[in-house]
């Protein structure tokens, strides 16, 4: 249980605005967006700024309090769920929600860590500006995890990650102490690069409270075309020949099989078959533009004549209009949806080198198939960075919970194919608390023994997010 | 002196090949780039593989004997450059110069440490792709060189710094363990990001050995533009006007003052001025093209004309043929070469968010001139990144010793007004030996406290590259 004496201080500290005992707004985020962890508190922290989170941590650790900070709660790993013994105080920052700076000719933004990350695409996009991480929980995650987790999303292939994206970061440390390192620089080479250890932490090192992001010149509009394929070999190469024709023009490159759009078009209302025959596999391809007279449409469709002709690509459809573009965004992003319709699944969030894909997948999806007959392979994902949702669905007539017991096993067998192929178990979930395990067995214990030291170096007492990543 | 025990084991260990004490070899390494260090050894070692960097570190580490990494020795800040009291090793790893790995469709390769930058863009394109790293060195300096202190050079508004070029890093602890982070991942959260931690320590952590680095498609071309401007502040709208036409395909802004043009003009033969009238301030934009059918130069053309109408621009030359282009280049890439011609210059390598640069220019160049009258103010460089050459040449009728014994003070000054905006007194040449003080002065002394924290954690002995950042 939280310390009585620690609770009271932190509850004069805070102020009446400051924290809440209130069961009802403190249960709903006591459960992870998964739903397979539940924490308890008595506490919620809500600092108003950043002197507050420095008074917080520092009373936390005279206190030894275990403190689990937490964004807008969409995490996959459990990584801002607390302990079920309600040993730790929960840390929310969603009071600090200003865009504190707003720079149209520097390209760059700085962002308090509450802020949602559809604020901050809207804040940049005010001075015609694109902030460009984009995810599916956009309206409620707040930047604030987004950096602590280095999130990825559909943009990854040309923008990279969060990490990536970053000028400049506050963070708390454990002892209360503040970390300036604000700085709207693009080069700044003096010392060793601090900001980058908060980031992806996972609120393991710190709190980060606000963020200096680079902002980009905001497309015109995009031209996306969905392309039937005959497999993931020719998807690879039509990867490269794409970057090759487009360049940077390139943004997204989404893979997906035959299963995964007849998923779809079973289970989401308004869905319709792009293609007028079916594939094996089909790509979304998008390509930005940056102007009303940027011709990339038109050397898109003059390469794509060309695939055709040359058998890489079967089909292909453009979108003509931005209805049609986000009917095609809609049907691959419903993939999630359609596949929980079909009962139990056992997910991964794998990534790979791009050109081991194909064979991974042949290979994994037997090894798989031959302990779970009559399972579904379902794996699509982010082809342009190695990025796959490796997922299967239970057979459609079998037992949900009896196919959902072999998820520990299969789940093993996945991560070993993928570290074999030199492979990442979690390409952009993280670790947060389902994969401690996962990172013991498959990271160099060399590296492991350095976080382990860093974690040390900055927390000797241990308060910040216990028992996650490490 | 180095440990003669030592120095008898380090030669065993590393065999006939991988040392020399001939003086005629080790001597040109002694001095720093611009001839302002000069170290003592009595060993050069030059190991072959990982397993010898790793041996030699184990052995460096039980004899307490300092190292020093070189790469191309190219610092300008002192950098690889060992104490003059003759106890540390000089370690060279450019007999470990092999692409390990080429891979056209996953766009990276690994290289190891002691390849030229040339080398890694030559692989690169030899599979028609991009590495988009470019130095004025790049025919000498290394690319572990380059990794450790997060090299920038001309490309750094469309592709960033060195850090992010990187996917994976293997390098050497001082206690001879290896970090394999070899990965080719575009996305992988598993736990803390340990690679980062070498990129740009200068060699003070450990060896980099080895890295994998992203490559990009390969531009068809590009369209090169000379712009004559009236003052500063039109050249930041500028840059903000010329991403908005153009997006991702501006991937060069450098700025320039009359008084360099005319430096160039007068002292490097075949430098013609590309405009007809003097203006105050030229800008060389640089925009890249995607393909043959790619319409950016005439988007680039309409834009200017724009501009030229608006009075933002006064007057500009579209380079015609890859001559001229390489012409213009030349004007810009000849300046500190024009500048060495009129005898001694206080230079500074900084960098400013890119809205405060026209007021700091101003501000800062009258309190120097205040200080040194009929001193002249050369300020050029990357303004796409905000990176500025603050530089001054002596009064023409001066004496050089005289002006240049002002350097500390002038750099103070300058130094303080940087940081008074939130600058970094070191953009892209980082710390060495040089800059330790100003890290000191200017640093957030939290940040400062991490540093060392991290150091100790790496290095308890402080056997890497001693003297160096902190």
């Amino acid at each position: 249980m939280l310390l009585r004496e620690g609770q009271s201080a932190i509850r004069a500290l805070l102020g009446p605005d400051g924290w809440t005992c209130d069961a009802a707004r403190i249960e709903p985020r006591l459960w992870d967006h998964r739903r397979r962890f539940h924490g308890a508190t008595a506490l919620l922290a809500m600092p108003a700024n950043c002197e507050q989170v420095a008074d917080l941590l520092r009373l936390c650790s005279q206190h030894r309090i275990g403190v689990v900070p937490q964004g807008g709660n969409t995490s996959y790993c459990g990584g801002a769920t607390p302990s079920a013994d309600g040993s730790q105080l929960l840390l929310s920052l969603h009071r600090m929600n200003r865009i504190r700076h707003l720079d149209r000719d520097g390209f760059n933004l700085i962002a308090e860590a509450g802020c949602t990350l559809q604020q901050v695409q809207e804040a940049a996009e005010s001075v015609q500006r694109l902030f460009p991480l984009s995810l599916g929980s956009e309206g409620s995650c707040q930047i604030g995890g987004n950096l602590s987790t280095n999130a990825g999303g559909t943009a990854v292939l040309r923008y990279g990650t969060l990490r990536e994206l970053v000028l400049g970061v506050e963070a708390v440390l454990p002892d209360g102490r503040v970390v300036e390192q604000l700085r709207s620089l693009r080069k700044d080479n003096t010392g060793y690069d601090v900001k980058q250890w908060f980031i992806g932490a996972e609120g393991t090192l710190g709190v980060i409270t606000a963020a200096c992001l680079k902002l980009f010149p905001r497309p015109f509009g995009h031209v996306t075309a969905f392309i039937g394929i005959d497999d993931l070999e020719r998807c690879v190469r039509l990867l490269s020949a794409l970057r090759d024709a487009l360049g940077d023009a390139v943004v997204g490159f989404e893979v997906m099989p035959r299963a995964a759009v007849e998923l779809a078009l079973r289970h989401i209302p308004g869905i319709t078959d792009p293609l007028d025959a079916a594939h094996p596999w089909y790509v979304l391809a998008e390509v930005s533009l940056r102007s009303a007279e940027d011709n990339a449409a038109a050397e898109f469709s003059s390469s794509l004549q060309g695939w055709l002709e040359s058998g890489l690509v079967r089909d292909a459809v453009l979108a003509s209009s931005e209805s049609q573009r986000l009917a095609l965004w809609r049907l691959r992003e419903n993939i999630p949806a359609a596949q929980s319709r079909e009962g139990a699944s056992i997910k991964h969030d794998v990534s790979l080198p791009i050109a081991a894909i194909p064979e991974f997948v042949r290979t994994a999806g037997a090894a798989v198939l031959a302990r779970l007959p009559g399972a579904r392979l379902i794996a699509y994902g982010h082809l342009g960075d190695g990025n796959l949702h490796f997922n299967f669905s239970q057979p459609p007539d079998g037992n949900a919970a009896a196919f959902a017991a072999h998820t520990q096993s299969i789940t093993r067998l996945v991560h070993d194919l993928v570290a074999e192929r030199g492979g990442s178990f979690s390409a952009e979930h993280g670790v947060g608390q389902s994969k401690v395990e996962d990172l013991r067995r498959y990271e160099d214990p060399v590296a492991l023994e350095l976080m382990r030291r860093l974690k040390s170096a900055l927390d000797p007492l241990g308060i910040m997010n216990p028992g996650k990543v490490l």
